[in-house]
C-alpha cells in the first residue's frame, strides 16, 4: 500500500511532539512516513520532497516547526496537496512565534494549522481529508468520535463519585 | 450536482470576510452553500447543521467565527468531516481572540485553522481537500499555484523598471 | 435540599483548579454537584446538562476549561441561568487562550469570568448570586468578607514585627 | 419600585458604552441608577457608594472603567453584592489593560468579567442574577433568548437568498 | 527619628520580593516601615494608611501588589506624597496584568511604576526623591552608582581573562 | 528662581504628547525647561545634559521617548536625580515596546515610569516629588486633588440628570 | 559599477515601506536593484534570486515581507551573504507576526532584523556592512551620522525657543 | 593579527549565552575580545569603547542585553561600525522586553537584530559581515552552509529507520 500521509519536522528536537501524530496513524491504520527536512538548512530538500510527495501517493503532509516555522509555510508554497502545520512550544516565546509564522500566511498559499504541539490533531485532521475521498476511514473517524465520548462519560462517572 | 462545501458564519457582520471564500469557490466552479449559524445563539443550529451536512453531500465545512470564536470549533465537535476555522479581526483585540479561541483545539477535535480574515485561504485549503478525492481539482489547484507564479513575475518586471 | 450550584469542567485533568470552588461551596453550607462536560467530545451532553439544571434547581452554573474553552459559553447559550466562567491556565499560552475565548462573548450571551485559575473566585460570585435571593447566605458572605480582613491585619501584625 | 441595578463608571468618557448597559435595562424594564464615581479621584465616593447600595435595594453593580481600572475591583471591596465589570477599551492598549486589571482580582473578592466594551452583556448578567430570586425575569431572558435565536434565522433565510 | 518611606504590600506573599527594597534602605540608613495593606480585603486600612503616611513623616510610599494590582493606585488615590508601584511578577501571566494595572492610571494619579519586581529600584527612586530635599542623601546615590561603576569594571576585567 | 524639573524628549514628534507635562508645570507655577535630546543621535548631549542638569537647579528630569525608548534609561545612567520615563504611544507596536523599554531597567538604575503618552501624570509625578522638599508645593498638590475630586461629583450630578 | 544591494519584497503592497530603503542607498551613491520575490508564490525564485546575487556582485541582501515574512529567512538558507530583513507592518497583528517569523530563526541561518516598516535603517546597516570592506562608505557613515547629530540640535534649539 | 569583532554585555550573567558567539568565532577563527559593557552602569564606558572599537581594528560589534536593554542601541549610537544585538531572554517576559528595546531602534541608527538568546547566530551574521571584505571568511560560511545540510540528512536517515 502506498504512503497516504508525510509527516516532516525541522528538527529531530521536535520528534518528541510530532511522533503524536505517527502514533495516531498507527492507531487509524493509515499509512505514512516521517523525517527530518529543515526549511532553512536544507532548503533544496523542502522543494524536493514536496514535489515527490504526490508521486509517492502521499494525499496530505503534515509538518512541525517552532520559532520563525518556516518549513510548512514552503512546504505549501512547493505542493498543491492539503499542508497541515503544527506550531512546536519554544522555550522563549511558548510558541507564539511559531503559531504566527505557520498561520499568517499570505493570500494563496494556506497551511491548516493546528494549536500549539497540536500533532496528534494533526493526523486526525489528516484523517478527516483522507476521509473525503474514502468513506471507510470517515467511518473511522465516526467511532474515534463516539469512543470519546464515551470515555468522557466515564471520567465523569468517576468524578461524580 | 451536490454541495460539496458549506460555509458558515457567526453574524452576517462576518459576511464582508466570508464572501472572499465564496467568490474563490465560484472561480473554481465548486459548489457550495453559505448561510449564518451562531455558536451561541443558535447552538442546535449548529449541531443540526453538523449533522446534516454529510447527508448533503459537503465534504468541508468553512466556519467563521470573532471573539470568543466557538463556532468552528463546535461544529467539528458535531461532525466527522474536516473543519476549517477563519479567525475575523475584532475591533478590540485585533482578531487574536478569534485565533486563540479557534486554534488551541483540545486533542480529539481539530480545527484547520487559516489567518486572520484568511476566507480566501480556507477556500483554497476546502480546494485542496476536496483534491484528495478528485484530480481534477488537483490540477486546477496546480493552475492557480502557476498562475499566481506568473502574476510575481510580471509585477516583478513592472517593479524593475 | 436541592443542588444550587452546579460544577462542570472541560477535562478531569481541571479538576485539582475546580475543587477549589467545591470546598468554598461546602465550608458556605451551599449544596452542588461536580461533573466533566466536555464541549468538543460530547457537545450533546452540555445542551442536556445546561437545559436540566434548572430543573434540578441549580441557580448558577460554573464552568471551567482551558484552552480553546468553550464549555463556559456553550453552556450560556443553552441556559437562561448565569454562568460563571474559570479560564484553566494552559502549559502553553498560560491561559491567556483561555481568558480570551471565555470573556470574549458576543453580545446577547454573557460568561461571567473571573481571573485564571480562580475557582475559589467563582464559587464567592456564585454564593453573591444566590444571595441576591436569599439574606441568610449574603450575610455569610459579609462574615467572610469580615474574616479575611482580620486575617489581612493578623498578618500586617506579624510582618511589622 | 426599588432600584435593583446600579451602574458606575470611572469617567463621562465612559458614558458611550456604559449607556447600553442602561437601555437594555430599560428595554427588561429593571429599575437601576447611573452614576460616575471614580475610583482615583474620588475614591471615599466608591467606599460610600458601595456601602449604601444594598441599603438602596440594590442588588447587583455594574461597573465600566478603562486602563489602571480599579473601580469594578474597589466596588467589589467594599460590598458583599456581586459586582460586574466592564473592561471600557483604550486608545493606547485596546483594553488588555482594562480587561487585566479587571478580572485578574486575588482570592475572596471576585469581579464578574464581561468582554471589553461588554456593556450590553454586563446588563444581561445583571438580569440572570435578578433572575435567581425572580421568576419572572428568569422568564424574561428566556424570551429574550428565543427572540435573539429567531433573528438569527432571519438573518440566514436573507443571506442565503 | 521619623520613619521617612512607608513599604507596603498586598499580602506576605510579596514579602521575598519587597524585601529587597528594606535591605537597601537599610544600606542608606533611611528609617522605614513596612506592612501588609490589601485594597481588595481591608480598602478601610489603604486609605487610613495613606492619610495618616504624612503626620508620621513619610516622605514617600512603596506599594507592590500582583495581578489586578490596586494597591499603588488606590494609595496614590488617597495620599498626595509620591507613590512608587512594584509590580509583582505572577505565577499566570507572568506580572504583565501586575505592570498594566498599576502603570496604566488615569490622569491626574500617578503612580512612580518601577519594573516587574523592581523592589530594588523602588526603594533606589524612593532615595533619589528623598535626594531632593536632602543633600546628604543625593550624595550617597552619587557613591553608590560609582560603586556599582568600580564593579561592573571589576567584573569586565576577570570576563576579559 | 532656578529651573527645577528638566523635561526632554528624543524627537520633536514627541512634542505634542510632552507638552502637556509643560502646561501642568505651568499651572502649578514650577519654573521648567524643555528641549530635544536623542539618545541615539545625539548620546554625548544625553550625558552632557544629565550632568549639567544638578548645578542648573533641576531637582527632577521628565524625559519621553518611543520605540526602543532609551532615553530615560539613558538619563538615568548619567545623574543621581530622579528620571521620570514617559512611554510614547508609537504606530506599530502602541507604546508596548515604548514601555518595556523604559520600565524594565536593570538593578541599581531606576526610571519612574508612568502610563503610555502620560506626561500629565509625569509632572504631576514631578510636583509631588518637588514637594518632599517643599511643603507648599505638597498643598498645592492637595488642593489640586480636591478640585479633582469635585469635578468629578459635578460630572456625577450631570450624569444622573 | 556593479550592484552592491538587492532588495526584495515579498508583495509590491510593501513598496512604499521598502522604496525609504532604495532612496536611502541612492542618496548615499551605492547601487541596488529592487525586486518582488515571494517566498510563497515563487519559491524557486527565492532560491535562483539568492544563488545569483553573489556573481551580480551584490554584496548584502535586504529582504522585506510581512505576516508570515518567509521572505528573509529562505533567502539568508540559500546564500552566505549577510541579509536583513525588514518586518513589515500589518493590518491584523500591526507586525509583530512579520517580526517574529523574521527574527526568530534557528541556529545557523540568521537574519539581520531591523524594525517593524525599518527599510530605512535596513540601508544604513547594508552601507555598515559594505563599509567593513570600503573606508569610503565607511566615513559616508560617519558623516552621516554627524549631520543626524547636527539636525537635533537645530530642532532643540527650535523648540527651546 | 588584529581583533576584528569585539563582543560585550550588560552583566556577567549573560556570558553562559554570549560565550556561543565566542566558541564560533574561535570555530572560524576569527579573532576577537569580549568584554562587560553596562549602559546603565557604566554609561562612559560604552561611549569609549564604541569610540575605540575602530581603532583596535574591529569591523563589527556583537552587544547582548535583557530587559531595558540599552547597550545595543547606546553601542550604535556612538560608532559607525555595523552593530549585532542579542536580545537575552528574561525570567519576567521571557525577553519580549528585550527584543523590542533592541529591535524597535528610530530611523537613523540600526541595530541588526538576531533572535532571543541568538548569540551563535550573532557570530554567523558578523562572519557574514566581514565575508563582506574577506573571500576566504565567505567561503568558510558556505563550507559551513554545507555541513549544516549534511548533518539535516545524517539526521533524517536516523529518524527514518
Amino acid at each position: 500500500m502506498s504512503v497516504k500521509v508525510g509527516i516532516i519536522m525541522g528538527s529531530d528536537s521536535d520528534l518528541p511532539v510530532m511522533k503524536d501524530a505517527a502514533e495516531l496513524l498507527e492507531a487509524f491504520e493509515i499509512s505514512y512516513e516521517l523525517t527530518v527536512v529543515s526549511a532553512h538548512r536544507t532548503p533544496k530538500r523542502v522543494a524536493n520532497y514536496a514535489e515527490q510527495a504526490e508521486d509517492k501517493g502521499i494525499d496530505v503532509i503534515i509538518a512541525g516547526a517552532g520559532g520563525a516555522a518556516h518549513l510548512p509555510g514552503m512546504t505549501a508554497a512547493e505542493t498543491s496537496l492539503p499542508v497541515i502545520g503544527v506550531p512546536i512550544k519554544t522555550s522563549k516565546l511558548s510558541g507564539v512565534d511559531s503559531l504566527y509564522s505557520i498561520v499568517q500566511m499570505p493570500g494563496g498559499v494556506p497551511v491548516a494549522t493546528v494549536g500549539i504541539n497540536g500533532a496528534k490533531n494533526a493526523a486526525l485532521l489528516a484523517i478527516q481529508m483522507l476521509g473525503v475521498a474514502d468513506n471507510n476511514i470517515r467511518q473511522q473517524m465516526k467511532d474515534y468520535k463516539s469512543e470519546m465520548a464515551e470515555q468522557v462519560k466515564e471520567t465523569a462517572a468517576e468524578v461524580e463519585e
